[in-house]
């Protein structure tokens, strides 16, 4: 059904026409059906059709934009390994695999069971507190005074956490987050331009959604990218126009590069509507100067374009004296640029890691009040985001200071997930360069590594047969020997013929881990060597 | 910008072309604007863009269908009443408002600030040990054992409630719903085909963004209906197809009467694709029985309609012996009928009342394995609802048991809310059909009033004066004179030259809160008598 019909199809048609030859991508269509096999929760007799010919909800009937949607993450291999996963649990003797856990390499989840990134302390006792106001009390005893000073304000603030709140967050956090904009900055930061979301992702959507005004909008996205754009792009019916970061000099952004893809997609008549920058970059860790920034934000400004800043890994920094963040606003206001800018952040990721809650927000700039109204409008229509993901977002911009009861844990625990995210980017990055047809690039931030595979002709030859692309091919052996789940870089986007993989920096044992991965990726080059 | 460009374009439609006067529906546009002007945030200084005329993003260039996006229950009778709020809280001497506080009865928000409502003790001590796994042995003293045991085990499924779960929702949690619902409706249901949810709203849009193939895809609903409907239908594009609940019997639904929607709208060439039913009903109160129910699906099965059915409020039933609350799924078991149903629960309503933590669920009957992979990819891309939430729902399905320490207390609240609504229900029923001009059917469930005004000829002159619908004029004058926030009944659909309003159930006080609205009634009534 979906053969050939990909996200990218806008992407080969620039190709086809033969005016950007270097920015095809290789990114094989996932097919839905692969979804609906034998990985997926199977329906019971009780709940088949007893009229199995009534066509009125399938394939061919429902939205083809949304047929059109891939999220590699959690894509055919995550779901694979969610199976081997239930296989180990359920069949502890007889599971008949190679393995005897599945590692989760595949999203960056620190708190996911297995890896070892416990919450940090602080936000969790408020988080507790607001739940049960009651302990505030009751457990006078347990929680430092600070924790239950800031639950009191907070609950002074919200009231309980199981009713609405305003649409756009709770006015008070949005107040602490544009001190917290202003303090990182050095530029005011107004708490009215702020959006609360439900993580970044729920965000970035909303205003992709609200940029693309028809199938010919045009976003620039970089390749490689976090799959949640093109996601958003099939699924509002936009066309994704990638530009390419540079894997030799650290996965670097160039502007030229930039503005090449620009005129490029301008000249098959696409409306570029707005650039999307990753900064520090998902999959390849990458961290953009301020230099950099300005030209971009100049392109936005010669081209009339908006700005979409993913900074969510902004104090994801393993140098963190070397390679400091620039945010996008800040660079916007110290060159008085006029190009729209809307910013996002998350509590997933940092040192907090709090996907589960879903927080996060986005901060509006150079953004004509109409349109404002209208994201309110918008974000009006879903209520609001989880108020637990709100408070979790006060605790991310207001930690404990120092003199507090609770900023020693907190500095101990933040500190500790630096370091430990650092020390397993340096030994893993080293591990795979020392390997025979892998190339690792330094990153500067994030939680990923983006190696590239260097395939003998065999294993190409091999995946081809199987119907797969060579990353693909690589990512499921890896996975059905050893039990290791990465994504393929297809799902990210990269050059044509070249194959990537993402793996997160997150899990514990690293050097057991990377022993794993090292042993297979041996006898996988071997096997294929000299054919 | 808007004039003339509602969601219900496509009504105006069938009905300028004179085949279904009747259906004519009576929504005036609400203006982008008025959002963006008064009482909405302004941006600083700072924020202005210094090139004005940068026309990059505009009303003129977004998505055109965002524009047409509406939600009364946030729109600007909300945006006022949260603005003579912060008026009454800042300026607390100088306010010059004729009331001291702003009455929310816009929105079905029971924990909200100034209502009653307290959160079930149950769930939220479960969730303050989830949050804090530290508090089941330091709090062993504080929290009853049963709690403890339940915390114990989601925390043994889970882990870390601050990692992303199974986009689909956690599978022990899933397993529970499906057990939840056996239990209700004496039929199996199966945890693969359930998607746990960020409330309602989201799985009610995720669903519509599916099945909605094209502008030309029309979706039945009821009118009076939820505006969540509407604003989704006019996000991804759709045409509502609206049918008449019969406000003369309690808002029934006849089934006679949506086959006539189906055939108008298939006259018009409108690709009827689905029909939507909110039981209990929102804003009626209205309940459906088992045999309309069963026609219901029958014309589904006839015209190949996919069945949605919002049963959130499924536990709000006021005269719980007389009026029992039977499922759309028990129905279409006990027929074995072969019509794909999906239907959506919630935590945000019943005696939960947890809207903050953005829970709920929906069950798909009938519906193909490639579809709910679909839905499954779909929501991969938003990566997991809030785990709170999640908790929230498993709290919902799972109370605590007879012989369990926590039930009697759980008894205890839940006996009280039931009790509340139903005495503020019947208690404001009375009072509203005492007054002039004004009707207000008898409602047997969910949490609101939908009365009907009979204004007097002077009050429609005065409305058309001011640029406004009866009922947007009355709603603006009740808010103004009293701090009363209701919905005018525009924003949920009516006949023409009808005008209703919808209110909450939920205000603590009631005799004094009616009181304060039927003087004011009366006084609008005389100034407007006789003119």
């Amino acid at each position: 059904m979906l053969r050939g019909r990909t996200p990218y199809q806008n992407l080969s048609r620039i190709s086809r026409l033969g005016l950007a030859p270097r920015i095809r991508i290789n990114i094989p269509a996932q097919r839905v059906q692969s979804l609906s096999t034998s990985h997926s929760p199977k329906s019971q007799s009780t709940s088949a059709p007893k009229h199995p010919t009534m066509p009125l909800l399938s394939l061919e009937t429902v939205n083809p934009a949304t047929l059109k949607v891939e999220y590699a993450v959690r894509g055919e291999l995550a779901i694979k390994a969610e199976h081997y996963r239930d296989l180990l649990r359920t069949r502890k003797n007889d599971h008949g695999l190679p393995f005897d856990k599945v590692v989760t390499a595949n999203i960056g989840n620190p708190q996911q069971k297995g890896l070892d990134q416990a919450p940090l302390t602080f936000g969790r006792q408020v988080a507790a507190l607001l739940e049960y106001p009651q302990l505030m009390t009751l457990g006078k005893d347990i929680f430092p005074k600070d924790v239950i000073q800031r639950a009191q304000e907070l609950y002074d603030e919200i009231g309980s956490i199981g009713a609405y709140s305003h649409s756009q967050g709770i006015p008070f956090i949005r107040e602490n987050v544009a001190k917290f904009i202003q303090e990182r900055d050095g530029f005011p930061s107004d708490p009215s331009q702020i959006f609360l979301t439900a993580g970044a992702s729920a965000g970035v959507s909303l205003i992709l959604n609200i940029l693309i005004s028809s199938p010919n909008s045009g976003v620039l996205i970089p390749i490689p990218q976090y799959p949640l754009y093109t996601a958003a792009l099939a699924q509002h019916s936009g066309t994704p126009v990638p530009y390419y970061l540079d894997e030799s000099s650290g996965w670097s952004t160039d502007p030229a590069g930039v503005e090449r893809a620009i005129l490029d997609a301008k000249a098959q008549g696409i409306d570029v509507k707005s650039l999307v920058v990753i900064n520090p970059g998902n999959p390849t860790g990458g961290i953009l100067d301020a230099l950099t920034i300005k030209a971009l934000l100049g392109l936005c400004e010669k081209y009339q374009l908006v700005m979409l800043a993913d900074e969510v890994y902004q104090s994801n920094l393993h140098q963190r004296d070397v390679h400091g963040f620039t945010s996008f606003k800040k660079v916007l206001r110290e060159t008085q640029s006029p190009v729209p800018l809307i910013s996002f952040h998350s509590i997933s990721k940092g040192v907090t890691g709090e996907c589960g809650r879903r927080g996060g927000y986005f901060e509006c700039a150079n953004v004509a009040p109409e349109i404002i109204a209208l994201i309110y409008k918008m974000v009006s229509v879903g209520l609001c985001p989880a108020v637990s993901g709100q408070v979790g977002v006060d605790c991310l911009v207001r930690p404990p200071r120092e003199g507090e009861e609770s900023y020693a844990l907190w500095k101990k625990e933040t500190d500790a997930i630096h370091a430990a995210l650092a020390e397993r980017t340096h030994i893993m990055v080293e591990r795979l360069n020392a390997l025979p047809g892998i190339s690792c690039a330094p990153v500067s931030g994030a939680l990923y590594l983006f190696p590239q595979l260097h395939l003998p002709p065999a294993a190409v030859r091999a995946a081809k047969e199987a119907g797969q692309a060579p990353d693909m091919f690589y990512a499921h052996a890896l996975l059905d020997q050893t039990g290791i789940c990465v994504v393929p870089g297809s799902g990210f986007g990269q050059k044509e013929g070249e194959a990537h993989f993402r793996l997160t920096c997150l899990c514990a044992g690293v050097e057991e881990y990377v022993d794993k991965l090292s042993k297979f990726h041996i006898g996988f080059m071997e096997k294929y060597s000299g054919q």
